[in-house]
């Protein structure tokens, strides 16, 4: 069994969630599954829709991977005692990323030090206040920790964690269900090319041409 | 009042209705919403995520633009003539889109008589069956209606539909909050590109370039 579970908190943006979520849960692979691990069962979305979680932030200590997403309340929850006590995350057997805000939280976890962090550009400000070096990246990776910076960088993120997990070739065909119809082969390899490039820093973004 | 409202079903596709949902609801308008409307309160998407919508269907009638999402279940929704009968949908007055197999709500709505059209590999093969014309491209317009195929291309479904109601400077306002980070500038060009370029087909897609 393989899960993924997706660390979302109240406030949580939705395009760093789902995104995640529905490609993640593209690998064709049997008993692999990503799930949303939430402080409680139903939470509510920065543009207020209620969801509720598969499973309470417990369940993240259990995961082969797990992505911390973003959301317009991280700073609470890093303020957070008990709830940080209830997130416990080990670099050495899982696979651990966040998205924008989501550094806050693996900043706190301690994950992040000493590396370079891909970040939002409100909370580069934070982070950099703290000593944190945030790159003009969408994405950086040190061993088994990413961060990601831009809601749609969640793309780039799903790819690194399903390549680390199941490699290059599952990711590919995870990203190849979801991409825009016309642009298949260039959007895949673009994000593939970005999560092969992450542990490169600082990375020279072309990005896109349209 | 500007109101959005992308409607989804059960089963839907978490990239398809959230991504449209929080890049609308980035413009930076008075008096401007985007909802996710839906047959009931509660609807589960297709990776078992239940969440509850802020409205019932029959407000996309009072909407200024519809989005219709995509998800597992479209097939059995377009069936359903009682389901059908609640979404009343005018393009005189109101700037509609689809998502995927959204295309076969507007299709049963008469919404894409003798016009081109975009979806997904799947329905792509449904639609074609009733001689409907497929594009190999992310997003076509015609007047006040879209159809967009490939997850992602909700991305460019988003940009047209803040183009067509709040212009072209809007529209890039709004990805640039959720472009992913380095790539700021190409991303949302291409996005607006593609957008701009909708009703062209075929269009020579040019995609990504990493």
């Amino acid at each position: 069994m393989t899960t993924i579970a997706i660390v979302t908190f109240d406030g949580f943006n939705e395009i760093d969630s789902f995104v995640a979520l529905s490609i993640l849960n593209r690998v064709a692979r049997p008993a692999w599954r990503a799930v949303l691990v939430a402080p409680s069962r139903e939470i509510t979305s920065m543009n207020g829709v209620r969801i509720s979680a598969h499973a309470e932030l417990e369940a993240a200590a259990e995961a082969d991977a797990v992505l911390v997403g973003s959301g317009t309340k991280t700073r609470d929850v890093v303020a957070d005692a008990r709830t940080m006590g209830r997130l416990r995350l080990d670099p050495a057997r899982q696979v651990i990323g966040s998205q924008c805000s989501g550094a806050l939280v693996l900043a706190k976890l301690g994950l992040l030090a000493g590396t370079p962090v891909c970040t939002d550009r409100r909370t580069k400000a934070t982070l950099e206040s703290e000593g944190v070096s945030v790159l003009e990246q969408p994405l950086f990776a040190r061993g088994n920790v990413a961060t990601a910076g831009g809601c749609l960088a969640s793309v780039y993120l799903a790819a690194w964690t399903i390549a680390k997990l199941a490699g290059e070739d599952a990711a590919r065909a995870a990203l190849a269900y979801v991409v825009p119809v016309g642009e298949e082969r260039a959007a895949a390899e673009h994000a593939l090319d970005v999560a092969a490039g992450a542990t490169r820093a600082p990375r020279a973004s072309k990005g896109y041409r349209g």
